[in-house]
This record gives C-alpha cells, sequence and structure tokens, in this order.
C-alpha cells in the first residue's frame, strides 16, 4: 500500500506590496511521526484570514514573521490520527495554528496554540473555525469588552461581509443597537440586511458611500468595529461621537503597504477633541476566556440568532489562489478551505 | 473719581497656521454690571494653554469656535467684587472661563464653567490654574485614570517642561515609575531631572533624540502622555510596547496645520499588533470629580512631593505676545498673565 504524502506550503519570499500566490511554494513530504508527548492531527479545514498577510511580511507583529523556507502558518481544525499524548487522543478533534498543510505535529507544550474541541459541541467542524473559532471569538471580544456598547448606540462594522464583521453586527444586534455595515458590493449588503438584520448597509463602491454613511447614523457613531482601514477608517473619524470606541481590529486596506512610512488616517485629531477611545487588539490575548463566550455563542447559533456563513473552498492545492479573496473581497462570511485527500507516493 | 474701564481682546479673525498676536484686538470698554444671580469678578491671573489656538479655528471642536468679534475664551482667576448671587458672594476667590479682559461676569447658569475657590486653601491665587487648577487636574486623570500606570512601568511625557507635562512626570515619580521626559532646550531638560527628579529628560533639538529615547527605555514605552503629536508621537509609537496607554492629552505641534487634511501619524498599525490604548481626553469631563483630586495634589503640594513652578508675563496687554511662548515653547511650567491694573476713563 502506497504511503499517504504531506502537502505542504511553504513561505517562498515575503510579498511585496499585496498578497501574491507565487510567493508560497508546494512540497510534498512524508508524513511526520509525532514524538514523546506529541500527536499527528489530519487537518480537515485551514482557516483564511487577513491576518495571514501580516505574518507574511518581515516587520515585527504580534507574532514572529514565518521564518522563509517554512511551513505557512495558519488555523486549522483536524482530527488526532496518531498520538502519544494524553491529552491529544486519537480521534479528538483538534483546533490550532496547524499550518498550511495536511498533516500537522501538535505537542502539549503547546505551542501551535492547539486545543481540543470538545467532542459534545453540536456544530459542525466548520463552525469551530468559524462563529465558534477564533473569528466568532474576535467579533465577541472585541465588541463586548472594547466597544462596551449600550442599547440604542450606533455601532459602524466595515468589512461587514467577512467572517468577523457579519458576527459582529448580528452580536450588536442582539445587544440592541444600531447597525450600520460597510461592505464590498451589492449582494453582500442585501445579505446583511435581508439575512443578518442589519439596519443599514453600505457599499463602499458606490461614489456617494459617505453620504450614504451619514444618512444612515443620524445620531452619530458611537462604536466602530473598524476591519478596514484607509479611507473607511478616515471617514468614520469624521462621525464619531464623543466618547466613541474604536476597537481595531483589523485593517485590510492596509496590509500591502509599507506601515513604517504609512500616514495614520485623517482626522486623527478627533481622537482628542472627542475623547474617544481607540483600542487594537489580538485575539490571541483572550484565549484563557474563550469556552464561557463559546456557550454563549453557541446558545445564540442554537436559538436562530446568530447565523454562520462560510465560502469553503475545496481542495489544499487551491489554498494560496482563495486567500486572494480576502483582499479582493469576493469571499462572503468565513473563507476557508476543505482540504482533500491527500497523495500517495 | 474717573470710572474703572474694562480691556479687553476680541478675536479679530481666525488664526492660519500659527497664532499670531495680530487676530486679537485690545478695546477698552465699561466695566460691565451684573444682572440679577449675577456677580462681577476682577480677574487676577490669566492662564495660557496650548488650547486656545483651538478654540480659535473655525473647525467644531470640543467647544465651540470663539465667535469672531467677541472676547477671547481663557481660564482665569479672580475675586468677585460686586455681586446679586449668593453663590458668588463679594470677596469669593473664583476660577473659570472667565476670558481674557480685566472683568467677567458670572452667573449661576454656569456659562463660564465658574468654580468658587475654597478660601481656606493654603495655596496662593497663582497655584488654583497650575497644579491645583485645570492643569493639575489635567495631569492627574490623564495619568491616572487613562494611563493607569503600574510602579515600575516606563512613562514617556512630551512637552515634558510645559504645565501639564512638568506635573505629570512629577505625579508619575510619585507612583513609582521610571519617567522619561522630551523637552525643547538643554535647561529645561536640566530642570526636569534635576529639580523634579525625571529619570531622564531629552532635548528634542538633538540631532539624535530618537536614539536618546531609545536608549532611555531599554524596556520600551508603557505609557505615553502626549502633548505635541507629529514626529515625537511617531517615534513613541515605533518603541511602545503590548498593551500600552497612551494618553492623548494634546498635540500641540499639530495645531497650526489643516487639522481635516493631515495626515495621522505613522505607525500607526503598531496601536493594532501591539494591543495599544490611545485615548483621547478633555479635562472638562472630569470637573465633578475635581475636589477630591484637588485634595490629594495639595498634600503632595504641601509635602514637597510636587513642585508648581510658572512663567508670569505681567500686565494684560502683553497677553497676545505671551501666549507665542506656548508654541516657541519659550515658558517652563505654567504660563500665566498676572494681570495689572485696569486703566480709567
Amino acid at each position: 500500500m502506497p504511503a499517504t504524502l504531506n502537502r505542504r506550503f511553504l513561505l517562498r519570499e515575503r510579498p511585496v506590496g499585496d498578497f501574491d500566490p507565487k510567493v508560497l511554494q508546494r512540497v510534498v513530504e512524508p508524513v511526520p511521526t509525532p514524538g514523546p508527548g506529541e500527536a499527528l492531527v489530519r487537518n480537515r479545514y485551514l482557516s483564511l484570514d487577513p491576518t495571514n498577510r501580516i505574518w507574511m511580511g518581515e516587520g515585527e507583529s504580534y507574532l514572529p514573521p514565518v521564518p522563509l523556507g517554512e511551513v505557512m502558518r495558519g488555523a486549522a481544525v483536524g482530527e488526532v490520527v496518531a498520538s502519544n499524548s494524553k491529552k491529544f487522543p486519537v480521534g479528538a478533534k483538534v483546533a490550532g495554528l496547524l499550518g498550511w498543510q495536511d498533516y500537522a505535529v501538535v505537542s502539549e507544550a503547546g505551542d501551535a496554540m492547539a486545543q481540543v474541541i470538545p467532542g459534545w459541541l453540536p456544530v459542525p467542524l466548520t463552525a469551530t473555525l468559524g462563529v465558534l473559532g477564533v473569528t466568532g471569538m474576535t467579533a465577541y471580544f472585541g465588541l463586548f469588552d472594547i466597544g462596551k456598547p449600550k442599547r440604542g448606540e450606533t455601532v459602524v462594522v466595515s468589512a461587514a461581509a467577512g467572517a468577523v464583521g457579519s458576527i459582529v453586527g448580528q452580536l450588536a444586534k442582539i445587544h440592541g443597537c444600531r447597525v450600520v455595515g460597510i461592505a464590498g458590493s451589492q449582494d453582500k449588503c442585501e445579505w446583511l440586511t435581508r439575512e443578518l438584520g442589519f439596519d443599514v448597509a453600505i457599499n463602499r463602491r458606490d461614489a456617494n458611500w459617505r453620504e450614504q454613511l451619514t444618512a444612515a447614523c443620524p445620531r452619530g457613531i458611537d462604536i466602530d468595529f473598524e476591519n478596514a482601514g484607509g479611507e473607511i477608517l478616515e471617514a468614520i473619524l469624521e462621525r464619531m461621537n464623543n466618547h466613541g470606541r474604536i476597537v481595531l481590529c483589523g485593517m485590510i486596506s492596509q496590509y500591502g503597504k509599507d506601515q513604517g512610512n504609512a500616514p495614520g488616517p485623517r482626522h486623527f485629531v478627533n481622537l482628542l477633541t472627542r475623547r474617544i477611545t481607540l483600542q487594537g487588539f489580538i485575539i490571541i490575548d483572550y484565549i484563557p476566556r474563550f469556552p464561557l463566550a463559546q456557550l454563549k455563542m453557541l446558545w445564540w447559533l442554537k436559538r436562530g440568532r446568530l447565523k454562520d456563513r462560510s465560502t469553503i473552498v475545496k481542495g489544499l492545492d487551491n489554498a494560496p489562489q482563495a486567500l486572494t479573496q480576502l483582499f479582493s473581497g469576493e469571499n462572503v462570511g468565513k473563507l476557508m478551505v476543505e482540504i482533500d485527500e491527500a497523495p500517495t507516493a
């Protein structure tokens, strides 16, 4: 019987400007053998996230850059197929930074931030990457811990049809806020208002999107859940209320730019005169608090208050091209790759 | 006996770019008569503050712009010389937005934010504009409420020899922090380290001030008390630690610029990746909490833990020229005008 192999995407070079799939190099290697205290995970779904672009850059960030020639870092879920670890028994579902590959070795030392997913969780594995995973947790802690919404306040969400944004808007509606989304197409806007209950959704490709934003926020903006950066953040800064909160979750429009030299947003002085709190956050700081938040999200999910939508691309070999969807705005909801059968020798 | 007159400086036009004393017009008018529920205050000391430049601009801000042709807004202290108000009896010392003039009418309605200074307060009237006044309160609430310092953390203060900055640094030292000041001359730097106990003071006119800042903060920067903005804020953003706090108190380097179009600081993305909280604040939000903070400041002042220094310019007619000192960096500590005798008809 032929041996199964492990497809891996290595970071060949650092992208300059926008992400280009060519910076990733496909290699096929033997499946690794787990050592003492380690387990082998067969990856099933690979999460594609804007932060992947940050990790490819050479600049320092909240995690070290992916070293050139090593496997691309990525969140994924899979199941344990061989184990020398009681923490990760065979058959266990595991989520973590398992990488762009068919098989990952996880260790009890925790270097891949791997967590066992409770077997009784009554949701599909895809949800553990989406609404109950890092994506959902980012929406939850960003909105509630940093945004501190009050009933009746106006919340603006940029990249609103994306994985995080689409959940943020639903959570803000559950919380009794007025929710305005900014997205990249008319179809997305219709999905946000018709399916997810956003009060208003604005297509940022409309020439008059700024006027639409003004009209959508007659009492100004209290909370900005910022995923976009750039001119969208500038337009929001112009419309923020006194004592507003900006949850700086991402700036997808800026990731291809020279961060050291790119100027910050115009209207920065409004942060001072309007006593705005702007807080950057990275979800890895909240990992110890995930379980209770996941229970709440599960409750809303099961009651139909929260809708989980994914754009699933089939086949690991399609992952590099699929990642470009995030930056061109093609995906709706959580973008992930369903990993297909691994090749054999 | 000739009647006393009231010198007033009216805002004749809005400055373009840097403040120019010519935008203020001196007029001499009869002393006003207080109506029912009003009192007449003889101003004694006029506070000169960077925010005066903001109030002259036409742009919206945290207070409406000073209307053209009306008396320039300014904080001042004085004493009641005629009264139809129980709240403001004759002889009472009063602090508030009393304006650039010899005499101000204050009303119980509170439109000048006027407060009676307790008569038993064992400090000179100048201290009620400085360390116990809005200046000291700005330092106190900005550092403690927003900066949330912990013992041993590194605090950087820009415009450190200014009214607010010099107090912030002393409070941070009392709190057990490492304190690094950035100021505009060697003399100021020596005052900060020798007299006020700053650990390091850096002359921003030195060619290598950025390298000095790196050396002064071997464990990075935890708290930035920001008074300057511009390239100083950018250099600090480069050196901030994860979970740092930026107290956005002022941006004196930016006040002459076109705020709508001026870009924000470079390294803005660090706010995200380093999970920094940046909070703008305006001291008027804290007025209800002044009394207890003033008691604490008084305690430190009387024990010699806090030094109060002012640059006092004599003569109301010199106020417009004196205001330029703030922007050229000539003053040390609190800049104020000691109001001289009013002219008579």
